[in-house]
């Protein structure tokens, strides 16, 4: 494992611990980054019914676009529609951590997906109060 | 990896695939079976917002009882009802695959959860038709 995906790894750990605090059942996609024949996102977080999937990407700089490959957006989006979850790109960056409707994503004219740098997006934070908003909303419909 | 594991994983493999083919998102737990402190069931299936978990156990003869661990049935239960999602033991035998709704399970004295070998279950084109109920009852609440 080189240093970037170690450095990737310990950033998925640690939102994954939060997630579990929070009371999220989580697990982490195995294999990720290979090369693989069905693209999974590196995070699911399950709560009371909710699906949550997240893929994470991060860069050392603060300024700079992430950029999501046509094939692996189209993969996890895949992987979404067929699941009924919301998919984020989960985006790390020095100071920064914060979570981006698939949906809101720009698409450049050769499909890739790009997060520009002033794209805003949900803290971990925001990112619970919706899943528990969510929830509740679902409940009320048992009421 | 020792032939009992890797004959394990090519039960999960399978039914993995034919899940997919069903058009299930489907992720397989990473390092399943060796020691972790969250425990997660082997395989994790989604579709359209419905959320199933299977754990995978295996005998070589037809007659005899499954049992799960007190400690790992504890903590798949709780990973399963964080989740909101239905946990089934699946269970493979020779000519047999069947999928056992975890709270038809016996409980022990001792607290572990045993399958005797005469316990129905569903097969795989069951377990998949009683997704796919429920998606159309979640739906009919939307309209």
């Amino acid at each position: 494992m080189n240093a970037k995906k170690r450095k990737g790894s310990a950033v998925e750990r640690n939102i994954v611990g939060k997630l579990r605090d929070k009371g999220f059942a989580v697990v982490r996609a195995p294999a990720s980054g290979s090369k693989r024949k069905d693209p999974i996102p590196d995070i699911i977080a399950l709560k009371s019914g909710v699906i949550i999937l997240i893929e994470m990407k991060s860069r050392k700089d603060k300024e700079g676009k992430i950029y999501v490959r046509r094939e692996q957006a189209e993969g996890i989006m895949e992987f979404a529609r067929k699941s009924g979850g919301t998919l984020f790109l989960g985006v790390k960056k020095p100071g920064v951590l914060k979570f981006i409707p698939f949906d809101k994503l720009r698409r450049t004219e050769t499909g890739n997906y790009v997060a520009d740098s002033e794209i805003e997006g949900l803290d971990l934070e925001d990112l619970v109060r919706l899943v528990e908003a969510k929830v509740s909303k679902t409940l009320d419909n048992f009421l």
